[in-house]
């Protein structure tokens, strides 16, 4: 980890472009929607979370995507967020099997509950983009 | 995900390798713990987390771990569990920078307690593991 | 914190008033439909919650709808409460900018998913209410 | 605690019986839903989750799922979950005062919150068992 | 769910003489622990968690802690009251292997760190009133 | 809400002076230890959790740290963190009744497990500021 002195609208940049990348037209309609009402959220999601965290390296997107999957269908609490990020990691290059996986080994941590929601959050995931 | 048949005798035997290859001695003493009080949870970890899911080909064991390092340290209240588990995350062959990469991607899921107790519990692993 | 010798009746009328001032109908239709099922529940909401707690001195009613808005949006797992606080919150004086305010603080402590899920339950009161 | 060496065939069937008994057509349905996408998270819920503990001597059903629905009223993050084990409960011989009241009792580990949706659940599962 | 106007010192009364029931020196200490610093938080543990909760009737004390001890088991976040009901849950007349059980179950519902947990501090418990 | 531009160095500075006001030679322990593990956390800590967040104008310093001690209270999984902030609650201008009281009222959110062990955790900052 070595020190990032971007100035904030490269950082902004660097993490809308990653946004866009990962999450395309579900990502955009959720920072506009924030942004009516929170503009300085969407803004630090921008900033912080894709700008300056999600888009390190040291880990790719595929391990990033999966390992928020993971911890999202273990927490339970966050189920819009859980279904932006299937599409993540989708897009980033995870299979579908890669994907139920890790949700099935979260019933070791979190229990069948979590597990049952994650499996059925990628299931309408999947379909809404075979749909299409 | 596809059936699998094997007797309970084979997913005990599956698990406990696996147990030995990824935790050791840690793992050894927690199950050895275990089993003077509850036996079948011993033996359940054995048979059904390690012999039926962590040893499921479809992912390989580093992005297991790392998954669960991710989940453990975002619900932060299993800290002895999530010290195993880096423990294990190490014996599969991940590098502390990636450990701590994914620690860090849980300020976003799970806020910074979470990721700053995660990096402590890292940190006193990692140097129990150096002072051998 | 000093004794209250309170009768049982004084007790509830006091937080039937509290739970008027502050939820209006939100409140009267959440403790109807209770009252159908487990009156006692609705009772001890009436008697406990607000007649023992809420309306204790030391604190004012801004400030603890605030905190209850922080911490209901923190855990997550109670969406319909946290907007009947919201309502409270507004209600008690508090303005859209300090809600917002306290509800992105949340983002450290319980990270991203539980503040942008808290600023989408804020927009939809704050507009339930424009509405009328 | 004793040791349990059933074959996978006798462990499975045990627990769809158990879940047959228990769950009726609600559980059915979601295990013909997991079964299109994750058909080994389904048979782990039959063969692990009630072929191996659910099914276990040394307590009743009865039980069982009342501190199932607690749990489940506690966490407040699996509804879909509380609702079957809500139906479990009464398949199982509990009465509905006897479920309003551990959910009741929820309210001093989990808050009020938790018991309000934990009764709001039994409201709604209760008159859809009377409805038919 | 009946009405109950007791007044507050038959409440408080009910409650202590059930807290000394099931805790015994346990409980008397973190009340005095308690009693020192938020007093009206010790009174209203007596008054309302048992006095208006714990002993009502439609439950036996037996079920009541089981669902606790389930229910602080699933959520792993406050350790030291999951050992006051675990002394509690044997006080009631619970045995050994039926707390072990319930504990057991709840990896279904919170998954294995929970449940491990959950018995490592009922090993404690029982070691605890052994050496007694 | 509106736009930040100030440079990183700034952020960080802006952070670090708050961190000083509000957590003292605690807060700089932390950072301590952060830093030879995970400097980029710590840095994150400065600059984003404090440069940008918890310095925002809209809420002081009393109402964030006390909406804080809440929400750590009610989730109850990051004890060091929620003592540290009963620190910067003090120092922040807030007395310790005031802090009792929003602890007390997470009994009704959160329940009292978690409201007992709030109380606990601000009975020993208390009487460490009181040794010094």
């Amino acid at each position: 980890m070595k020190m990032n002195n971007d100035a904030t609208s490269e950082r902004r940049e660097r993490g809308q472009a990653l946004i866009r990348q990962l999450y395309g037209e579900v990502g955009a309609q959720t920072l506009r929607s924030l942004n009516e009402t929170a503009p300085d959220l969407a803004r630090f999601i921008e900033e912080f979370a894709f700008g300056d965290i999600f888009s390190r390296p040291g880990l790719n997107l595929k391990t990033r995507e999966l390992a928020t999957v993971a911890a999202l269908a273990a927490m339970g609490n966050a189920p819009a967020q859980l279904r932006a990020h299937l599409h993540g990691a989708l897009n980033a290059g995870c299979t579908q099997q890669e994907i139920l996986e890790i949700i099935l080994q979260m019933v070791l941590y979190a229990g069948f509950p979590a597990a049952i929601n994650g499996v059925q959050a990628a299931k309408e995931v999947f379909a809404a983009r075979t749909e299409k």
